[in-house]
């Protein structure tokens, strides 16, 4: 499981706060606390709170790289706006890898933004990869078979252009419980998985934003617990998430043996966390 | 989700106990605090204490039958030996629903045993089902493709005989994660569900004796609520288990929330309780 420690988000109070102030201090607790955790990245969002993106995530990189003692955890540059993309690329080490998160197929002004994502991939080396999601300049598709569709768009694009499939994790985008009328379900994201999974071979990764699934509901917890192990099941093999919930780890330590990525020992939970 | 209760069994110390001192109180207040908990079906397995097993499930059948105050539950009777589901339907009141607890397909001595189930059911009327295991004289299958095809001989055997396929439970075999060289890890026996489900139409339901999966095992409690959801995203629609288990009836609520049997609602898990 490849796993992308959701907390440095402008949008978390603590986190926004420190972008303000430039508070170097929280952000490397938090980055060597996730990294502790078992972040094999750290996604990093500047949130809405900075008055200029681009500054602010260059220096979200560069203080994440300058954490006291070091953080192994890769970065995920959280932004759907190419420029601030750009900004942190410009300043990180792509040495323990890199994720471009994330883009759409193309936009609705027919502007065809995963070919950019790619292109910048590309120039950030062989260890940095992108999260595409299943959506296209109409918008998230209301059915299963669109998204699959789209996700099928994306794979063909990164073939084109010679990008390994392997470095694209598809993202087929999980929407609130508790939005009435939520265009997808989450079995219909199962179900898609269940495609997407073999549309290339190598198969493309897949990951979703697992905390958005319980926005707003009761239960936080344990709904993403849930939906987390069904995931698994179905070829999940990637998600941004609160690492630092040991309930949700050992749920992820849990579903890796039971899909025999583990091999049960009386020591499975800890023999996870250690490696 | 048709949940079965798994706690009258002789196998456990107080029930064991119960049977041979004929303590009707142990096994009424099981089968009260059972049905009360969801249970829409009390396994009733009289174990290996009993000297005579046809006697105790008789004891046993009536003994919950006569539950001050009633109990609405179905009867599981759990036996693979035919005289003893024999003994519990002679008294058994199917008003509730009866469950015959459970055959292969056949036995190493080519005994036609599925037969005898099927014709039990049938002689105990339309509230009658089975739970048929994927298994047959040569025991339970190596592999997915096997057991798969098991199902689907059971379906036709049911077809042939004019016995509808909702009325079967096909139980595809947990194995303990614990025992080395499991003859099909968890992983394979969702692949089975994948195709069991759609082997027929009207689909057969599919169960599950989940705490067979973590028999010896530590955190069993984690093991089988992690396998529990990923298996409910596989099709499985019923399963026997510790209904007395709040963390698990949670985690079935949510799961059905999660695969749109239930709507969202800040009460999620207390309507789910209460229906």
């Amino acid at each position: 499981m490849i796993l992308i420690g959701e907390r440095i988000n402008g949008m978390f109070k603590d986190v926004g706060a420190a972008i303000k102030d430039k508070d170097a201090k929280v952000i490397q607790e938090l980055a060597k606390k996730q990294a502790q955790a078992g972040a094999n990245y750290l996604d990093i969002n500047v949130g809405t709170a900075a008055a200029d993106q681009e500054d602010a995530m260059k220096w979200l990189v560069e203080t994440i790289q300058a954490t006291p003692g070091g953080c192994k955890a890769g970065l995920c540059l959280d932004s759907q706006k190419p420029p601030v993309i750009a900004a942190g690329l410009k300043v990180a080490d792509a040495a323990n890898g890199i994720i471009l998160n994330s883009t759409p197929l193309n936009k609705k002004s027919d502007e065809q933004i995963l070919d950019k994502y790619i292109e910048m991939a590309e120039k950030a080396g062989p260890k940095a990869s992108i999260i595409a999601l299943t959506m296209d300049k109409n918008g998230v598709p209301q059915d299963v078979d669109t998204r699959v569709a789209i996700a099928a768009q994306i794979i063909q694009k990164a073939m084109e252009k010679g990008f390994n499939t392997e470095r694209i994790f598809i993202d087929p985008i999980i929407l609130p419980v508790k939005v009435p009328n939520a265009q997808v379900q989450p079995g219909s994201i199962l179900a898609a998985m269940d495609q997407i999974r073999f549309l290339a071979e190598p198969a493309p990764h897949m990951t979703i934003g697992l905390s958005n699934l319980s926005q707003g509901a009761v239960e936080r917890g344990l709904i993403n617990r849930v939906f987390l192990a069904m995931a698994i099941s179905h070829g999940l093999d990637s998600a941004i998430v609160d690492v630092l919930d040991r309930q949700l780890m050992d749920l992820v330590a849990t579903s890796e043996m039971l899909m025999n990525k583990q091999i049960y020992s009386d020591s499975f939970l800890k023999v996870y966390s250690a490696g």
